[in-house]
C-alpha cells in the first residue's frame, strides 16, 4: 500500500498454510513491492499449501532443508539469478521441537531430538547466514530478521525445549549480527512475537489457556499473524536503518507487564 | 515518500534548531504526509529557528511551558481545533539538566537543581500523557513516542542526573502506556537513540570522546538525527500498531555490544 | 549463627514494626555480629515501635528525615561516633507515594504529591549516598543496598507512582554505585524483593489479590521478610565484594516466569 | 571460615588446575565446612592436577564425561554413596568451543564442532540436572549453579560460538529450574563472571586486551576466581534460598556500565 519495500529482493522461509506468520508476511511483502523466493523443506512443501501463495505473490517456490548448507547454497544461488540481483531481506521462520511432538516434558528429554530440534529451530539461522555471508549475497543495508518467542528469557512451561533453541536463536541474531554489521552494513534482528495460532504454536500442550492469559495481560491484547507482518515490513524497510542486534517484543505490550488489573482481580 | 502518516494529526514537542532530531522528525512527518503542531518552551523558541521550521512544514507553533498542565492543556485545545479532530501521535523531545548546565558533579548535586531537571526532562511525559488522556484527546492506535537514552540502562558518567531522569521518563512510558492501551487504544514507547550532536547533547562535557567511543562500538556506527526520524516515522505508522511499553534501541547496535574488534585492539 | 559481620558498622533506615524488612535485616545482622545505628523519620519513629529493636539489638536511635541533607549530615557523624569508626553497611528502605495514599489514580496525579514522594522514596537515596561520600564516612568494601520492587521494570497496576520511583531508585544505584566503586571501593546494588506483607505493602489496593497471583506464579512462592534480611546479610558480607550495580531479584523465581502452570489453568 | 556451608553435601565439576574457578571454589565450600566429591573428564584429569585438591579438600574424584548420561548417573549414585546422603550443591563450570580451538571464525564455522561444543557446553548441564531430577537426588532448598559468562547477552567477538552455548546454558537454568524449584525446592542460577584468566579463559584469541578493558570499564576492576568462589559460596548458603531462575552478574559492575571516564578518555 505504500511502495515500501519496492525494488527490494529477499527470502521468505516458512510458509506452511494461511495461517503462518510467515504467509502473511509474504502477502504483505508483496503488497509493498517487494519480490522473494519462498523456501520451506519438501515434506512442508508437500503438507502446506506454499503453492497458491506463490501464485497470489508471483513468488517462485524453492525446497530447501534448512539444516543442509547444500541446500542452502542452491537457495541462495537460485535466489540471486531469479530475482536478479543480491537479496535485500530475509525472514527465517523455522522452529520445530521433537520433544513436544513426541510429548516428552522437559525434564525427561530425549537428547538425540533435542539435538534435531536444535538444530532446525536455531543452528539454521547461522547457515542461512554463513551462506549468505559467504556468498556475499546481501546489499547493503539489508534487513535480515528471525521469529522468536518471550520463552527465550521467561519460563512458558509447556514451551520446552524450545525455549533454549529460540535464547540461542537470539544469541545468533547478536553474534552473527555484529560481523555482518560491521564487514556488510547488514542488519540482522529477532522478533519476538505473541503466541499466535498457527500450526506451530497450536502443537504446543495448553496453548489455549497460554494465549487467553497473554491477551488478558497486554494491554493492547495479543498480536495477530497481521500485524506481525505488517512490523516485519518495517524491519525491510529503509525507515529502520539502524536498529541491530535486537530482540523486538511484538506482543502488545506484554513482555512490560507484571500483572494485569484483570488477571489480578481473579486472584482476589 | 510513503504516505505512511496520511490523514494523521499530530504534536511536536522539541524542535530547537535544524540538528534537533524533533526537527528531523517534524520534516520527515511533514513528507509522510501527517499534519501537526509544534510546541517548545517560550525561551526556546525565542532561542532557536521554530518558524523557519513551521513555514516549511506548514505546521503552526504553540507555546508551552511543558511542566505546566495549564499550558498543556492549552495546546492540546488549540492543537485539535487548528487540526481538526483528535490527536494521532505525539513526540516528547524534551530534557535538560540544571545541574549538567551548573557544572555540578552527580556526587555534587544541587537538590533544586535536581528537582528541576527531573520536572522538565520526565514529568513532563506523565502531564504531556495525563492532559491528553483526561481530554480523551487521542485517537484509537494513536502512537506516544519519548526520545531517551542508554543512561537509563548504563552508566555514561558525564550524563550526570539525566541519566535517572531517563530512567524515571522510561518507567512513565510503561506505567502511563498501560492505561493508555488498555483504556484507549493507544501505543506509548520510548526510543533510545544513540549520542547525537544537538544543541542538548553538545552541552554534556566529554561528548565528543563518547560519540566517538560509541561510533566504534556500534557495528553500524552511530544513528544519525535523521535516521531517528525515520525510525519515528515507523512508530507512527500503522506498521506497529501492536509495539508498546517498550524502550527501542536506535543505535546501530551498540547496546548489545560488549565489546568491538576496534575497541578492544586499543587495549592490547 | 555465621559472624559473618562481625567488626562491620551500619546504618540501617526504615524499621517501622516487627513486620519491616528493615526490622528484620536488623536482628539478623545483630546475630551476625554487626554493630549499627537505627534511623527512621520522627514520625515514623512515634508510629512504631523501632525503641523496642533497639533494645533487643543494642543500637541507638537517630531520627532523620531522609530528605533533610542537614538530617543525614547530624546522622552519619553521630552514627561513626557512637559506632567509633567509619560505616561498612547501609540499609535504604525508604518509600512512600502521597497519591496511594491518597487514594490518586496514576491517571489522575497531584503533581506536589509525586514531587514529594519521589523525594522521599527515590532521592533520599542520593542524598544519604551522598552526604557518606562527601565526608568519606564508608569503609573500602563497604556494601550499601535499597530496597526495590519489580514494577520499576513492570507493570503493577496499584503501585501507581512507585513504580516511577523505583525506576528512579535502581538508576541512582547504578549511576553512584560508578563513583562510589572507582573512588571508595564501595559497592552499590538494589534488592527487588517479593511483595512483602509490610505496613508499607498493605497501603497499596488490591495488595492481597497480588500477593497471591505473585505467589502462583513463583516456582519457589514468595520471599518472605525475613529472607530478605538473610540476604541482605549476604549481600553486606564479604562473600559479595565484587556484586555491585546490580538490580537483585529475590522473589523466588517470579521475575523470571513467564506464566506457571498452576496460573495457566485458571485461563484453559 | 564461617561455617557456611557445615552439613552440606555437594558436586562440583570442572576444576582443572589451581587456575580454575572450580579449583578455588571447591578450597572455599571446604573451608565453609561442606563435603563434596569433584568431578571432570578423563582426559582433563589427566591433563590437570586435580588429584591435589581431591588430597586437599579431602574429596573424592569420579570421572565422567558429562555429555555421556551414564556417567553421570554412576556420579550422582556414587556421589551419595560417598557423601552419606542427597546433595545440597552442585557447582557446573564445564565449556569448550571446538571451533575456537580449531581457529574457525564465527562467520566460519563447521557445524560438527558447533554441535560438539554446545553438547559439552551447554546440553551437559540439562543432563546433570536430568539426572539429579529423576533420581530425586537434590535435598530441599538445594542450589544448583553453573557458571556462565556475558557473551549471553552482549557480543564478544572472539567468544564466538561459546556466545550462544552460554545463551543456550543460561535458558536451561530458568527452564529446569522452574521444575526443579516447584517440584523439589531446589534453586537454579548462573553466575555470570568476569573474564578470569583460566586455563580456559586463554584460549580465547585477544584475551588479554579483553581482560584490561573489562578492568578499566568495571568500577571495582574484574572479579578475580576466588571472589567467584566466594560468591558461589554465599549462593550454595541458606543466605540465599529464594534466588532462582537469576543470572547473576559478578564482574566489579562492568555490566551495567556504558562506558568509564578512563575507557572514554582515550577517545578523546
Amino acid at each position: 500500500m505504500y511502495n515500501l519495500l519496492k525494488g527490494k529482493r529477499g527470502i521468505i522461509f516458512g510458509a506452511l498454510d494461511e495461517n503462518s506468520i510467515a504467509w502473511k508476511t509474504a502477502e504483505r511483502v508483496h503488497e509493498e513491492g517487494g519480490v522473494f523466493v519462498l523456501s520451506n523443506a519438501p515434506a512442508s512443501i508437500r503438507m502446506g499449501s506454499i503453492d497458491a501463495l506463490g501464485k497470489k505473490t508471483g513468488a517462485q517456490i524453492i525446497a530447501a532443508d534448512a539444516t543442509s548448507v547444500a541446500d542452502l547454497e542452491n537457495l541462495v544461488d537460485q535466489a540471486m539469478d531469479i530475482l536478479g540481483g543480491k537479496i535485500d531481506f530475509v525472514l527465517h521462520s523455522i522452529g520445530m521441537s521433537i520433544n513436544v511432538r513426541k510429548g516428552n516434558h522437559y525434564t525427561n528429554q530425549n537428547y538425540e531430538y533435542t539435538e534435531k530440534g536444535w538444530n532446525i529451530s536455531a543452528v539454521s539461522f547461522h547457515k542461512v547466514m554463513q551462506v549468505l555471508y559467504k556468498k556475499d549475497a546481501m546489499n547493503e543495508w539489508g534487513s535480515i530478521v528471525a521469529l522468536s518467542y518471550m520463552a527465550a528469557q521467561r519460563v512458558f512451561p509447556d514451551y520446552n525445549d524450545m525455549a533454549d533453541n529460540k535464547a540461542y536463536l537470539e544469541s545468533i541474531a547478536r553474534s552473527f549480527g555484529y560481523f555482518f554489521g560491521r564487514d556488510k552494513k547488514v542488519r540482522v534482528n529477532t522478533i519476538s512475537q505473541s503466541p499466535t495460532a498457527t500450526k506451530a504454536g497450536q502443537g504446543v500442550k495448553g496453548f489455549d489457556g497460554f494465549i487467553a492469559f497473554a491477551d488478558k495481560m497486554a494491554p493492547l491484547g495479543n498480536a495477530s499473524a497481521v500485524d506481525c507482518a505488517n512490523y516485519t515490513v518495517s524491519m525491510f524497510s529503509d525507515l529502520t536503518k539502524m536498529v541491530t542486534l535486537q530482540n523486538l517484543l511484538h506482543d502488545g505490550g506484554f513482555s512490560n507487564m507484571g500483572v494485569s488489573q484483570e488477571v489480578m482481580e481473579m486472584f482476589e
